[in-house]
């Protein structure tokens, strides 16, 4: 069964063929084939044009067959900054300042949670990302990154699996303040000699850093060395509040923060993912530009808890931005379907406070795909395989039928899949020429009983933790 | 059959009972009841109460039981501006410059309907309306109200109408421009006379005011006179951009802008539904709260193409604020569902650029709920009827599923209700006393044909417009 998971279920080496399609490949020239096909062998994308040349191109070969009857083929989307251990904590911390959040729910939360919890919480997780189109996914670090492997395992998408690492800092539950920067990173080689490149190549094993105030200069430097030794990628939040800034200027004597900090100690480089990145000016943003660094952009936790990023300038600088949802208790909703629509809303709103007004052309619905496409992969690492219907590439794809009152009518179809689409157009997902997702129905679990066990054993676990929740309105 | 469809689908005298649900009943004292019930005689609510007092004091009636297996049962949401003949605009406006919105598309678009087109255009607004749990909506001005009416009385919702009117103003298309103070009151007292309170009751006729950019003093003081004569409501865009108040400045000599202006002429009365309200001051936020102004927040156009309304700060200072969806080309979805979400996400974070950081306390859920419902009742001058699930009101109300990814799990369910729900956890809809919509499928029309015909009519008055919307990528 396990093996007949792992296989791609259109065969080893038959053809499956998907036309009638319009498809928006994402690719370097931006082509968008109003009737088009793409073919797929294994894990992999063989060709990509009109339906009609590519039926007759391989019919010799006897293809499968697939007509998508004018559904939109779209590249999977890319969520590069989802804390997927707190899809349990969803609504635990709704209208609380930032210290009751992080102090009173969010660290008794996770330091309370078990390796099954996390398994458990990251599959609910999951069944929210791949209903939102995600084929791929950054994990923003979590206690247990084996539970999370096991579920991303089963649920046949694609991650940047991340632990939270902290060697420092106030405030901290008991169990987490002994660690120290040689653990941290100790436990990370560890878990990517474990899990790297395991799941048919599906998991990617990162190093994390949960942000400056709780890193020594130590874990944040051997961070940078055990990243580049292992070749792989460094997620962490970056410039999130105004006081962490001015904690790392009056700590460090730099003269902005974190951003000019990181790049000071050679950390701003190219296999940096750079959550949020609210507060930065305008030297940090060339900075970045400059380094590599690939930005992680999360409206909706934004709007919720940090402020406004300058995305517009970050895009205007060359800066990589790509979409997240970031964690439940931050967003509630984990989809970035969501988020390509607050993007664009917030980004646009946002000019009124450096030009006096909105400005309705900031970050164009095409802007905004490719954050959510072939950004999220080169800010995963991974654009040399995924982002865009490419030939050559894995097959990671998503189906959306607008046929909907959602979107229709279509006058402009790359906008309404920005400003229109729900997570309810999406109905079909495929991932490593694997299809996980059919008709709206995940293939490989059972929804409901994720869903039923996650509202037993979250209870269980707020109990543990000692998080009371208070009651709003008059319940009788 | 026209009689058949009028009729209560439980009867005209016999009782329903829709048992075992989590009821959120927003009334004045914020009661919510965990295993509650609600008995609905005709189009009234005869008792609320918990389920087993309401079954057994009715059990000698047989009443029709319905029971919700723990469904939440909340007020019907209500949309406080929306655009309902610009739903076949959708994507028409995407990503342009204010000036190509209005004159290159807005009004020849508008300009160019027929009133067929305007009924299909409210149809298919009102399909969205339904899904996303609305049982009423504010109009906020199209050409054709008959088209409209006709389209609501089918719907089964309940609807505040009101006409575009404009006297004056530049660039106006030309079958607009010719049109005096008196021709508008006129009309619009005609429309009053033939559709107010028909349909059940549940059609009212508004006055309505573009904005002052397309009044006359005459037209506004006319409106003022006309409405108040009627006993009737008043909706007018206001203070949407810096222009606007600049140009009143300019033109009236008063020392801010459109608010200011209008408390002069005495136009701010409890009967004005002040949409957007975004470019008001201190001051002007007291002349809206001690005038009993009415303000309709839109939380997505207002990002999209206006700016952040000081919506906190009227909310402290005692204005009633609610909320709307406006039009299609200022938002693509018409969801309350959403814009619930986005006002809380938003005026979290526009505390920024008053307190230098976020604030995530800012408009807690219970907040949002009551601008959603008994807020948006009190707008649109029904809350004795309508926005609460009191005894003696009408029986609109909404039916959620929460058992979804999109909700689960629940440790808050009353902010679960404002920062996880999606329209499609909106089950059934029930106006008047008749379901609406049952399992998500609504029952006196068929959507694939409207959305269908949608699609053709929607193009050929793009096409009768002038309307060309460039193509966005390379298609092929």
């Amino acid at each position: 069964m396990e093996e007949e998971r792992q296989r791609p279920l259109n065969g080893g080496s038959s053809i499956l063929v998907l036309h009638d399609a319009l498809i928006v490949t994402m690719d370097s020239q931006c082509r968008v084939f109003r009737n088009g096909a793409v073919a797929i062998q294994g894990d992999t994308i063989i060709a990509v044009g009109q339906s009609q040349d590519i039926i007759s191109h391989f019919s010799s070969l006897s293809p499968q067959l697939f007509n998508l009857h004018g559904n939109f083929l779209l590249p999977g989307l890319i969520n590069t900054h989802v804390h997927t251990s707190q899809q349990l904590a969803r609504g635990i911390a709704d209208d609380v300042d930032l210290l009751t959040w992080l102090h009173g729910r969010i660290w008794p939360y996770e330091s309370n949670m078990t390796e099954e919890d996390s398994y458990l919480s990251t599959l609910l997780c999951g069944i929210e990302l791949i209903h939102s189109g995600v084929t791929c996914f950054a994990e923003a670090g979590g206690q247990h990154v084996s539970g999370m492997a096991r579920a991303v395992e089963l649920l046949g998408i694609r991650a940047c699996l991340t632990q939270s690492v902290m060697d420092s800092g106030e405030g901290l539950p008991e169990s987490w303040a002994e660690r120290t920067a040689h653990e941290c990173i100790q436990s990370q080689k560890d878990l990517h000699k474990k899990h790297h490149n395991t799941a048919d190549g599906r998991i990617r094993i990162w190093f994390g850093l949960r942000q400056i105030m709780n890193s020594t200069d130590r874990l944040l430097v051997e961070t940078r060395d055990a990243a580049k030794e292992l070749n792989t990628g460094i997620h962490m939040h970056v410039a999130e509040i105004p006081y962490e800034n001015e904690l790392v200027v009056e700590r460090q004597g730099v003269d902005h923060g974190t951003v000019t900090y990181l790049d000071k100690i050679e950390l701003l480089q190219s296999n940096l993912l750079a959550a949020h990145s609210v507060w930065v000016n305008e030297d940090e943003i060339g900075l970045l530009s400059r380094s590599g660094v690939k930005v992680s952009h999360c409206p909706a936790a934004a709007m919720h808890m940090l402020g406004f990023a300058p995305i517009r300038e970050m895009i205007d600088a060359g800066v990589c931005v790509s979409l997240g949802t970031d964690g439940a208790p931050s967003n509630n909703r984990m989809s970035i379907v969501d988020e390509m629509y607050l993007a664009s809303l917030i980004n646009k709103g946002r000019e009124v406070f450096s030009k006096g007004t909105t400005d309705p052309t900031a970050l164009p619905a095409e802007t905004i795909l490719e954050m959510a496409t072939i950004n999220g992969a080169k800010s995963v690492l991974w654009d040399k395989e995924i982002g865009s219907l490419d030939v050559g590439k894995k097959a990671d794809m998503i189906v959306v039928n607008p046929c909907s009152w959602t979107m229709m009518p279509i006058h402009d179809c790359i906008s309404s899949l920005v400003y229109c689409m729900r997570s309810e157009n999406i109905t079909s997902l495929m991932c490593n020429g694997r299809w996980v997702m059919v008709d709206k129905k995940i293939l490989i679990l059972n929804e409901e009983e994720v869903i039923a066990k996650a509202q037993k054993v979250s209870g269980d676990l707020l109990k543990r933790a000692g998080i009371q929740i208070p009651t709003r309105m008059n319940f009788l």
